[in-house]
């Protein structure tokens, strides 16, 4: 099966079917990492998108990810007729019904919190939704997918599980080592998320997941965002939309189709540096090259169904095509997004 | 006129009226700053505060507010069946009706915000209502009032005052020099407020304002908090709820009954380091001694009708005694702080 669209079988009624049953769901994009210009905006919006995750930050201590809520702050009066900041769950519906994109955020790193847990509640207070406990490395919570050594979830680690699960804060392993995220799975009273990963079993990626680690998800009730960066994707940049969809349905088998989602993993128009920010952070001496490579090291391309948040669309076709139902896509498309985050961030007594 | 009660004329009337009044209105505090320890949170319940304004920052600048955030976050879980963190006005009506005290922050100094006019915004979706521009040093926006000189407000603070309008939060000019002040009240598009000092003219000491600042503050629709500090009394401690009574009824004659409430300026239970960090912050390597001296460099002692929080029915009584009406006593104990509050933490477009 091919991914455009004068090939689909279906030819124009596809097309017609998928476009109304995009602007009918209720969109969510489980994680995106762009350079917020106006541009970028427009196309989140251009895509139909009701709410995006975006990481504020990597490495940032807490005085410095005060400062990219600063500029999201800033971005709301700016772009006022395009975004607006989700500070409940509800606000994803009002962004849709007022045509704009909600936006919510989440770290992908523990280093906002420094050694405080006192900053997990605050930061919930300021709209942080999402917290993966480690990126790449050892945190002081859990080890990172990059570790030689997995030596799971640490005493810090814990307390702050339970205080993430006391205040409405989502647990976040995408970036975790394997039995780090099955502790964290284990450990959590509240259902966690792997937001932007795929399964190694479609790709051998070191950032996609075994599928004890998605089974284990899946049976807490968590939830498995699939990745649309090239590195996660078999064939890279020249993935199809098909494969891709086959993947979404693999695992649909897999995991129950109430646990997974889209969590894109896009960072549009983001300058080198910001990658090298991203792998390397304050901790290298040495340039770390994290997914790349020093042959690669630049940003990959993104395949050509899925250039930037604008072709979001193309999923729900893809995915129509695939002979996935109506519900089913909306669940993959949002509604399992919406869940989870309605469920899991609502503060509840320790 | 004594404040005793076997000595008040009214006797047992009075005695009785004043309880029923005190109860039925909603009395709040305009600042506050103790050693929050649980017999101190007793006092503030037993006083009948629906609300307490509390300095969360002297010298903090945003990560250690953030602990101090942090701290109040703990303080709602261990003694929830005292308090509860107002987040909206109307949480204050909430409280009464709780049995429990409403807790609102302020900063005596700008040093939370740093340099970074983003700060306000988030401080103030933190919850913090109130914000003082200078400590008594010059501040990056003004001039305190222990300085020689008064330059006004500067470049840097006429932004923060339109910033505060815009998301919301009163500008505080308790310890800020004249000329500081009287520009603030002129720059401000929303009324401020002077949460606690008193009158010169009733005790000249540096801190208590001009009657040219109380007719400029009250002109511009804003709010006077008496002080209950001995430094700020006429005969210091040994000052008598008869001469506080009178200095409230002339202030209410040159300002207007709606521009005046209580801001007792009590530190509870403060060990000396405190008082120490509050005049000497990182500034001073020559110890400064504020309003006390070499001579008295300690905590004053409270006048005996106001010992603690839980005195605070004998300011009804004592305005009861005096010949205020019911509804001007119930204006000056919370009802003008809880108008001025609702108007202006309002968020607004620029």
């Amino acid at each position: 099966m091919d991914s455009t669209p004068a090939q689909v079988p279906e030819g124009e009624d596809l097309e017609r079917r998928a476009a109304e049953l995009h602007d009918a769901m209720l969109v969510v994009d489980g994680l995106q990492y762009s350079h917020w210009n106006r541009g970028v905006l427009e196309e989140l919006r251009a895509g139909g998108l009701a709410a995006v995750h975006v990481t504020i930050a990597y490495h940032e201590l807490a005085r410095e990810t005060l400062s990219r809520i600063g500029e999201w702050n800033r971005r709301y009066q700016v772009h006022a007729d395009l975004i607006r900041p989700v500070r409940e769950i509800s606000d994803i519906r009002r962004a849709r019904d007022e045509g704009r994109v909600g936006i919510f955020y989440g770290f992908q790193n523990c280093s906002p919190i420094e050694d405080d847990i006192d900053l997990v509640e605050i930061f919930r207070q300021l709209g942080v939704f999402v917290m993966q406990l480690t990126y790449n490395n050892q945190s002081l919570l859990g080890t990172g997918c990059y570790e030689e050594v997995d030596s799971g979830i640490t005493r810090f680690g814990r307390q702050v599980i339970a205080e993430m699960n006391r205040v409405g804060m989502l647990v976040d392993m995408s970036h975790s080592a394997e039995r780090s995220t099955l502790e964290a799975i284990e450990l959590s009273r509240r259902p966690i998320v792997i937001s932007h990963a795929n399964p190694a079993s479609f790709h051998p990626a070191r950032r996609n997941k075994s599928d004890a680690v998605l089974r284990a998800l899946a049976e807490s009730g968590g939830l498995l965002g699939f990745s649309a960066y090239p590195f996660h994707l078999r064939g890279g940049s020249d993935c199809t939309l098909a494969d891709y969809c086959d993947m979404i349905a693999r695992t649909a088998d897999l995991m129950g189709i109430e646990h997974i989602g889209i969590g894109t993993d896009l960072c549009q128009q983001q300058p080198a540096e910001v990658l090298t920010w991203m792998r390397n952070g304050r901790w290298a001496r040495e340039l770390d090259y994290g997914e790349g490579s020093a042959e690669q090291p630049d940003w990959p391309t993104q395949p050509d169904w899925f250039r930037n948040a604008a072709d979001f669309p193309q999923l729900t076709r893809g995915l129509l095509a695939h002979g996935f139902s109506e519900d089913d896509i909306a669940r993959i498309m949002g509604g399992n997004w919406y869940r989870i985050l309605e469920d899991g961030t609502q503060p509840r007594s320790a």
